[in-house]
């Protein structure tokens, strides 16, 4: 038998899955961002600190995010569109789904890509409330090469949609608070 | 009277506005995003291309993400959570608008701070069927310093919420297709 190897410690997580069912609290994480304005529509968002297991956490580095609007809406293009970072978060979750998914059922990967568009009619965010603000739309294509039947790779993805955080966040609504301090 | 200064250039934005009434198939748009999976939960996601006004666009510069799990996780940490790609996309899509929002009224921003929170019982994403997998909920608090009373300000605030593309996305559901190629 061939050891799979992609990368995942699935037994620390089935093991976490354990621990926590006896330990609800340690599994409520809050996640971090601060956002500066910078100019114009153009801002920088860092994170590195979150919450979870109980107490605070740290990731290794702090990373900062650039966010504008593009030239064709008269702004600077300082880096990508806020509603992009949506897309980012949507295949990087899937994409660390299919990995776990198919390390826990010893299915060898070899290259996993996905493809992510989501179409939004920019007329609601220009003020006509006719027309929502956010995608109607968003649609992922996986190409998986992989030790697999096309049956197995379905699977996966379908495993992975199933468990995704990002995926549950994007097509379910979620209670969102905005205040000043 | 003083000229007000925030950079946005909202009379592009208020002819855009019209332009599109009259070609509302310019207004549609397409972000696009390509993940590529390197090993474990990390992946790299790109982007650079998307369509509008009738076309093929382009960023300036290819930008590229970094997505993993922290430590606790018993991964790489490599880059930042794929959901907390959604609170830089949140926090940045929310400030953009109160940048907007303000120079479109004449008050002038000296700082703008956004803080976000989202909650996330991780037990459901570690597979317990009766806990969701994204968020719970999220938080975004403001801190705002400007030529206005906070009435002022709270009304900034509550009308960048109002026309924001990502605080959309995330309180109501989209449809998400996700597909093997």
């Amino acid at each position: 038998m061939t050891t799979i190897s992609n990368g995942v410690n699935v037994q620390a997580l089935l093991d976490a899955r354990e621990a926590l069912k006896d330990a609800p609290e340690a599994a409520q994480f809050t996640w971090k961002a601060t956002s500066t304005w910078q100019n114009g529509v153009h801002s920088t968002t860092r994170i590195q600190n979150f919450y979870g297991l109980g107490q605070e956490q740290s990731h290794k580095n702090e990373t900062v995010f650039d966010a504008d609007h593009p030239a064709v809406f008269a702004a600077e293009d300082n880096g990508v569109t806020p509603i992009e970072y949506l897309l980012v978060g949507l295949a990087s979750c899937l994409t660390a789904g299919v990995a776990s998914v198919a390390q826990n059922r010893g299915i060898q990967l070899r290259s996993v890509e996905a493809s992510v568009e989501g179409n939004h009619d920019i007329r609601g965010i220009l003020g006509d409330t006719d027309v929502r603000n956010g995608y109607n739309d968003i649609k992922v294509t996986f190409h998986i090469d992989a030790d697999a039947t096309p049956q197995e790779i379905e699977a996966l993805v379908a495993q992975s949609q199933k468990r995704s955080a990002v995926f549950d966040a994007l097509t379910n609504p979620t209670d969102v608070t905005v205040s000043v301090a």
